[in-house]
């Protein structure tokens, strides 16, 4: 392991990785080998930041905590991989340029990775499926279905391994084969939450990961969601809220994703669903862009279609219609039969031509015959 | 009755309303009663503009259909108001400004009104809530639901009268009382759709009014729902499109209501209805703005509300917690317990403040106590 690479683990196991005062005293250090010394030796670094008193009395025993993390990443099969390895994925270096929120920024000191994947290679396209945890059944759905979509179109998802819309993500990129890489708020030897220890097994074992920042061993305490999902928005081109209320997690996120000029994309709901309000909310103010199926998604974030999602509906049946035909139709009444003469003065047209216009449309169940006369009595698409 | 209103309705009786020669040879002549005048001789107005030979035809028989028109419209009480007279909604006067869609354009010639109450007056305050003939149990609840929220803010509800959510916007109007317009593709005399008699009778018979500038007699023609959209749009603030398939009319009223410059809302649905596919397009293309509810709808519209309707819901307890108790919930873990001083050590606390804080998360139910340690058990909203 390269040295500033093993200083930084070192570093991960004496900080609260993710505190917003680790790039401060970093930058001011120079050097992660230089600013554990310096909390070993309780020197400052730099002229006015002080080092906390708990990450001084840390590094104390930082030999202890060295072992024990050693071990259990041993045991859990956990690497250790930082900024300058190969395998590193350098969009999360945006990190270092972003404003704090709650607290939290900054590049991971590292990641420990479960899965013998390359973090770097599987970030090199990716989507960040995130959302509430008491997702609705519509919500789940959607999820899996987004996820499967942008995993064929070769995206690794990624989410943070929660109940409810987490979860149906990972397994909807499982169902294609697509690899998905769950990002913890604790360790990453540990099955968190207890329930999806099988849906993690199988996210390894099907080319995908399970990554943390925090050490092997470490809580998810409440403040490491929130700058979990920092990691999140960063590894991904672009984050899709699927179902999230008034104050849900899965906004910060997008909050993340938004402050890194990532792409930021909400999927809406009934506006009944409680579960919807959130996304709602931030397409209105902006924070996302309204996605109604993966084909916006695509279209969002780039993928080169071989077909218009925005073309008509392929049973959009009154723009294929010729130009003459389209001007009997206008000329024809849902109130009231008319005669062919009728049509052919309304419309401009002859008789001849308002004859085999209304014969066209007849015969594509748009307009009736009634003792010789006609009426409108199919659905026309734009009246 | 003025002279020029009186010819703006029999100019109405030869050209077809809304369309976009009329304005440019009113234009041209400067007044009704010159138009009038030439198409009855057959001289032309202005240097290049040809008058169609089917209204020239028709001022041949001028009389005959003002001898039809004003019978009819006596029999179903309609009275004819046009650009001058005080009912007057001079709000659709903006419609000479804008350049033509699918063929229409203009300041209707006047519009028959039937119903006591003025154009005017019920245009000072007005939204358009439009959608899909064949609309959903959600979409039909929800623009009755809006409707009766808006109109009960002092709004009047104008909409087509079709069925699916222009007939659920009408009821929900009158479902509190407040009054609502139906513009119709036919004469106002008509009852049409057939199926709406009665609605349209209590329309009438609730303050609102049924109006259209065509002709009493008139038939519902194809091009005639367009071009009446355009007097729906321009006769409100704003145009709430709830459901609307890809290629569905009400998307046309909300173009026309976006050419107006005046306000255009979309009420989104699941992406799993083709019914509110036309709607999420609508936002994607910065065509409507999403509304969730109809506080959005009264914001859009700058009704001074008594409070924020943002404001987190009343059940987010985090934010109305302390920040010493904030400080402590997020030093707590899900997946392991934590004793007293582990929180205060975590979280800055001294003992008894974390104490203090644990018991009143305690007593939120945000927190469980297992043989006197910590862990975290209720729904965090933010994490």
């Amino acid at each position: 392991m390269r040295r500033e690479s093993r200083a930084r683990l070192e570093l991960s196991l004496l900080v609260e990785p993710g505190d917003v005062r680790v790039r401060s005293l970093l930058l001011a250090a120079g050097s992660a080998q230089t600013l554990v010394g310096a909390l070993r030796a309780g020197t400052p670094v730099g002229d006015s930041l002080p080092l906390p008193e708990a990450w001084r009395h840390a590094a104390q025993h930082l030999d202890a905590r060295l072992g024990r993390a050693t071990e259990r990443a041993a045991e859990a099969r956990l690497r250790w991989v930082a900024p300058g390895d190969s395998a590193w994925p350098v969009q999360l270096d945006d990190l270092d340029q972003v404003e704090p929120l709650q607290g939290s920024t900054g590049t991971p000191l590292g990641l420990w990775v479960r899965g013998d994947a390359s973090p770097s290679v599987l970030a090199q396209r990716a989507l960040a499926v995130v959302g509430a945890r008491t997702a609705t059944a519509y919500g789940s759905a959607q999820a899996s279905e987004h996820a499967a979509d942008l995993g064929d179109a070769g995206f690794t998802i990624v989410s943070g391994a929660a109940y409810g819309i987490d979860a149906s993500a990972h397994r909807g990129a499982l169902a294609v084969g697509a690899p998905t890489v769950a990002v913890l708020a604790c360790g990453a030897d540990a099955d968190y939450p207890r329930g999806h220890a099988s849906l993690l097994d199988r996210i390894v074992g099907t080319g995908g990961l399970v990554v943390s920042e925090q050490a092997p061993g470490a809580e998810p305490l409440r403040s490491r969601f929130l700058s979990r999902n920092r990691v999140i928005a960063a590894l991904a081109e672009g984050t899709l809220v699927v179902e999230a209320a008034r104050r849900s997690g899965s906004l910060n996120t997008l909050h993340w994703a938004d402050r890194l000029g990532r792409i930021t994309m909400g999927l809406p709901g009934p506006v009944t669903s409680a579960q919807s309000d959130g996304v709602h909310q931030a397409v209105r103010d902006g924070k996302a862009v309204l996605v109604g199926s993966s084909r916006h998604v695509m279209v969002e974030l780039g993928v080169r279609l071989t077909d218009d999602p925005d073309a008509p509906d392929p049973d959009s049946a009154y723009d294929r219609l010729p130009l003459m035909v389209r001007r009997a139709l206008d000329a024809l009444s849902w109130g009231a039969t008319a005669s062919v003469e009728d049509v052919a003065g309304r419309a401009g047209l002859t008789t001849d031509e308002a004859l085999a216009a209304v014969t066209v449309l007849h015969g594509r169940g748009l307009v009736s015959c009634l003792d010789g006369r006609w009426l409108l009595t199919g659905r026309a698409d734009s009246a």
